[in-house]
């Protein structure tokens, strides 16, 4: 049995406290993850884990522990907490006792390949980390390759981003750009760009796609595609809004032309 | 200029604070509608409001201030704040200046007519009250009519329900019941039962509405429909996952197959 970590001033609880908030992700690149499920996911993935944080008496998962043991062996650092001590960092209710500090990847433009990506997602300074998670985890269902965030947004390490991904942000190309290098990358590598917009006048129903790859490009939950962005893209296209709302969520939105035009 | 309430153990506070716990709620039968758009909603569907809280100073929307002084003439009561005090009690983070106190409704099965409701969805025990709000907002997008919260769950009327459903809660048939009476009740009124289940052996894209009214029945976020869940369905749907999650979101999942299904 490891002794286990009890002081609530220890600088890792600080460093994981520090990581909880944007600021704290940016200045050094880490960020967290929790769960067996996710953490298997990003250890799966090969992504760099940094440290490992566990409380033994909660990690009851034969799995999990050999998560522990196989990243211990390799020569994480992994370090057991208290119960009360893991319960004072983490933000689920029922929590599993595991946690990971991982490094932040980023991608450039120039790191995709269209051969490696034919059907993407871009969302344009997107403001709820819970939709981006989501959004990746449904272009993972639809068989999807990666997701563009343009002119800024929210963070996608962000903890609620993580969380509604279900681990499917360590398999997808995730690359931060802004909206016209990414317009001027996706047309110098053939794509088609796909905007959706309540003020299109082409059904996404309507809509048949070709040889080419392709993405879809989504305006954020306040505002949507801008006139210009929309004309950035070879077409757009709008979902029939039948009652009182002029939108669906974002998150729902991308789902239904995701799966209308990636799953054939 | 009405007299300013600035006080925060006022009885009206004290309410307001309970309200925003479940307990609170389902001991009054009241609940908290936040933002000009939600009230405005909640007023032209005619819900009962009890009682309207705001902050002049905050107030700067014409459209609110009528809200205010209709809502006045017609005998509601309405309470000025000072903006320190209407901070207090709100949950947002760029509050708007105006929540209501409004009565729930309560709508059982002898209420709903197949003839007024001819698309709805059924959600057994759904956890995630934002995933009930957005899936409201989704079924008013699509054309449907009601949703039925099947065997418990989270409340409707918890404050991120609310708000995701932006307003359409207030035009929605909502019926709380168990699955066994709602069964039995669709079973009796013509109703056809379309399960979603990841087990399903039809992919969604190949089911066929005729004729009759529809429901749309989804299990929760964990565990999904049981085998005999989807028994007492007519047919059941799986959406084709093609990466590595075995599921899509709940609200993700409702949106791909109302809008499928539904929308002709």
């Amino acid at each position: 049995m490891p002794e286990l970590l009890s002081s609530h001033t220890n600088p890792l609880v600080k460093q994981i406290r520090a990581l909880q908030q944007r600021k704290g992700r940016d200045e050094t690149g880490l960020f967290l993850v929790e769960g067996i499920h996710h953490v298997g996911e990003a250890i799966e993935a090969s992504w760099s884990i940094e440290t490992l944080v566990y409380a033994p008496d909660q990690l009851t998962s034969e799995f999990a522990r050999s998560l522990v043991d196989s990243q211990s062996l390799r020569g994480v650092r992994c370090v057991a907490f208290t119960p009360e001590l893991f319960r004072s960092i983490t933000e689920k209710d029922n929590p599993q006792g595991i946690l990971a500090v991982i490094r932040q990847r980023h991608l450039g433009l120039d790191d995709i390949l269209p051969k490696q990506l034919y059907f993407g997602a871009a969302l344009v300074s997107p403001q709820d980390p819970g939709n981006v998670g989501t959004i990746l985890r449904s272009l993972d269902g639809a068989g999807a390759d990666g997701l563009f965030l343009l002119d800024g947004g929210v963070d996608p390490y962000h903890p609620s981003s993580i969380r509604a991904s279900m681990g499917t942000i360590f398999w997808k190309n995730l690359v931060q750009t802004s909206f016209e290098e990414f317009v001027k990358w996706a047309r110098e590598n053939g794509y088609q760009l796909v905007g959706s917009s309540a003020h299109a006048k082409i059904d996404y129903r309507a809509f048949k796609h070709g040889e080419q790859p392709l993405i879809l490009v989504l305006g954020n939950e306040q505002k949507g595609l801008s006139q210009d962005q929309m004309w950035a893209c070879d077409i757009n296209l709008s979902i029939a809004m039948k009652g009182r709302v002029s939108s669906l969520n974002l998150a729902v939105a991308a789902g239904i032309l995701m799966y209308s035009i990636f799953d054939k």
